[in-house]
C-alpha cells in the first residue's frame, strides 16, 4: 500500500488538524474535534449543516465556507459521523432561525442525523433535513427512497447554502435544497477499487479490462460490469442513464458536474466532458455552468461520475452565487 | 490500463476541447489550437506567457486567467510545446509592452522557447524569460542551471502575473518572477509510477514498499530510493531538503504549497501538511499562506511535492493578489 500515512487509526484526526491549519481563512475548529465550522458566516441567517464519512475530499469539509455549508460533522473513513457530532454541528450552525441539515442517503447517516435532530429539538433547535438521493444506479426510479446520495450533494449544498445566505427562511432553504436534489441525477463508472488504509487491501474488485457502471462511492455494486470502453462510449452511457431518468427536455438549462473518483488524471476528465457536452448539447439542452475536476472522490479509486441538475430561475441564481470553500471557489 | 481514453494520439486535442468548453468564462481558444488564452486580460499591460507538456493538470493551462498567465502553449504528454506554439502564445500575449515567458527548465522547452523568442524579435515583439529551477533534488546547489522546474513554477507565475496586472514594466515583471523562483525550493517523493496512455505501461518502476525521494515530474531519478516511511518521516525529509537549501531563517515568512502527484488521496496530503507545518513552525518560520491539493501532477503518479517560497513585502503583495484560474481561484 503506497500511501502517505502515520497510524491509520489516527488518519482522520491528523487530516483534520492539517486541514484546519491550511485553510484557517475559510474554516475554524469547534469544541468538538469532529465538527468543522465556516469562519465567515452571515449573521442572522438559517444554519446549513452537513456531514459524512471521510475519504471523499473535498466532500464534506471542503464545502464548508461562506455561502455554502456552515458546519460539517466528520466521520471515520467511509463511516457516518456520530449523532453527537451531528448534534454539535447543529448547535454551531444555529443562529436561532433553525438549521437545514443536508446530507446523503446512507443508513448510518440517516440513523445518526435522526437521533441528533431529536436531541436538538429538546434544546430548542429546530432542524429540518434534505436527504440526497441523486445516484440513479443505486435503485429503480420508483424507489427513490433507496437511492444513495453522491456528487449531486454539491448542488444541494450550493442551492441550500445560497438560499440561506440570501436570507431565506428555514422552510425556503429546505425547499430550495430539496428542489435542487429532486432535479439532479448522477451516475458513476468505476475503473479500479480503492484501499482503506486501516484494511490495507481493496475491499472489492474491478478486473483489469472491465469497468463497473453505476458503482457507488464506497464500491457499492452498480448496474453492470462490462468490458472497458472508450471515453466516448462511457460518456454516452452516462448521459443516457442520467438524462433518461428525470424528464430533461429540449430547451432545458442545466448545470453539469464531472468529478473524478480520485486517481483518474484530470486530463481524462476533460476528454470525457468533451463528449458529454456534445451529447447533452445534441439533445437541445443548454449547459449553463459546468464543473470538471475532483469534486467528490473515493480515496484513490479510478473512474468518474456525471451529475446533471435541471435549472429554473431560482436554482440558476443559487448556483451562480459566489462561494469560497476549499473544494470550490466561485467568483 | 484502466483509463478514460479514446485514441491516445488525440488525447491532448480532446482534452483541450473539453477544457475550453468547461471553462469558457476563464479561457478562450486562439488561432493555434495548441495555445490557450485568458478571457479577461487587463488592457495595456505586459504579457505573461507560459507553456509545457501535458499530463500535469492543472499545470499549465489551468493557470491561465486574470492576474496570472495570459497564454499557455500546450505540448504532447510530457513533451515540450513546439516553437511555433510558443511563438503564437507570445503573439497572443503581446500588447506592445513585451512578453514575460515564464517556464520550466527542461531541454525541449529551453530549445523551443529560445527559437520562438528569436522569431518574435524579428516581428518586433520583445520577449524576456525566467526559467524555473526550484527542484532541489535534480542537481547540486552549485549547479542551479541544471535544476528542473516543478511546482515552484506556480509561485513564479503568481508573482509575475500579479506584477504585470499591477502595471509593472517588462523588466519589473521579469525581476519579480525571477525573485520568486530564486526564493523557492521544492522536492518530491514518488510512491508509484505513472503510465503514458500511448505507451500503455509505466516507463519507470517504484517497488511496492519503497519510495523515491527527489523524483521528477516525469519519473526522473531522485536522490535516493528507500523503504516507505511514515507521513511524519516523509515530512521531515522534505522540510530538511527544502529548508536546508536556501537560507531560510528564523523569523522568515513563507508561502507553502503541498501538491499531490495525481493519485494520492487528498486527505493524505493534509496528514503530510499537518507535520510539515509543525516542522516549519518549529524552526521559527511563519507560514503566511498555504496551498494543499493537486496543483501540479504527473498523471496518476502517487506521492507529493513540497514547495516553499521565502517572502518579502513585494512577494507577499503579489502572492496575495486575487486570481481566477481553473487550477486556483483566490479571492
Amino acid at each position: 500500500m503506497q500511501r502517505i500515512l502515520n497510524d491509520p487509526d489516527n488518519i482522520v484526526d491528523e487530516m483534520l488538524e492539517g486541514f484546519l491549519k491550511a485553510h484557517g481563512d475559510i474554516v475554524e475548529k469547534t469544541g468538538n474535534k469532529r465538527v468543522v465550522k465556516a469562519k465567515k458566516i452571515k449573521a442572522d441567517k438559517v444554519g446549513v449543516a452537513t456531514g459524512g464519512g471521510s475519504g471523499h475530499k473535498p466532500a464534506f469539509i471542503g464545502y464548508v465556507g461562506e455561502n455554502m455549508c456552515d458546519t460539517a460533522a466528520v466521520g471515520e473513513i467511509c463511516s457516518s459521523p456520530t449523532a453527537a457530532a451531528f448534534l454539535d454541528s447543529f448547535r454551531e450552525a444555529d443562529q436561532g432561525k433553525g438549521v437545514a441539515c443536508l446530507y446523503g442517503n446512507y443508513s448510518g447517516d440517516n440513523m445518526n442525523v435522526k437521533m441528533a435532530v431529536k436531541m436538538a429539538k429538546r434544546e430548542g433547535i429546530t432542524v429540518k433535513t434534505v436527504v440526497a438521493n441523486d445516484d440513479v444506479a443505486s435503485a429503480p426510479k420508483d424507489q427513490p427512497e433507496k437511492r444513495r446520495g453522491v456528487a449531486g450533494e454539491i448542488f444541494m449544498w450550493k442551492a441550500g447554502g445560497a438560499k440561506a445566505a440570501l436570507g431565506g427562511t428555514l422552510d425556503e432553504v429546505i425547499a430550495a435544497a430539496q428542489k435542487a436534489i429532486d432535479q439532479t441525477r448522477s451516475v458513476g463508472i468505476g475503473l479500479t477499487p480503492c484501499t482503506l488504509p486501516a484494511v490495507g487491501h481493496p475491499n472489492f474488485e474491478i478486473k483489469e479490462g472491465t469497468m463497473e457502471v453505476g458503482i457507488g462511492h464506497h464500491g457499492e455494486p452498480g448496474i453492470e460490469v462490462c468490458p472497458l470502453e472508450s471515453a466516448d462510449q462511457m460518456a454516452k452511457r452516462m448521459v443516457d442513464i442520467v438524462i433518461g431518468d428525470v424528464p430533461f427536455e429540449k430547451g432545458d438549462e442545466v448545470a453539469v458536474l464531472v468529478s473524478g473518483l480520485g486517481a483518474t488524471p484530470v486530463m481524462e476528465l476533460y476528454v470525457l466532458y468533451n463528449e458529454i457536452e456534445k451529447l447533452i448539447g445534441g439533445r437541445g439542452i443548454k449547459i449553463h455552468r459546468s464543473y470538471v475536476g475532483n469534486y467528490f472522490t473515493s480515496l484513490e479509486m479510478m473512474g468518474a461520475t456525471l451529475t446533471v441538475m435541471k435549472l429554473d430561475d431560482e436554482l440558476k441564481e443559487l448556483v451562480d452565487l459566489p462561494i469560497e470553500t476549499m473544494g470550490l471557489t466561485q467568483i
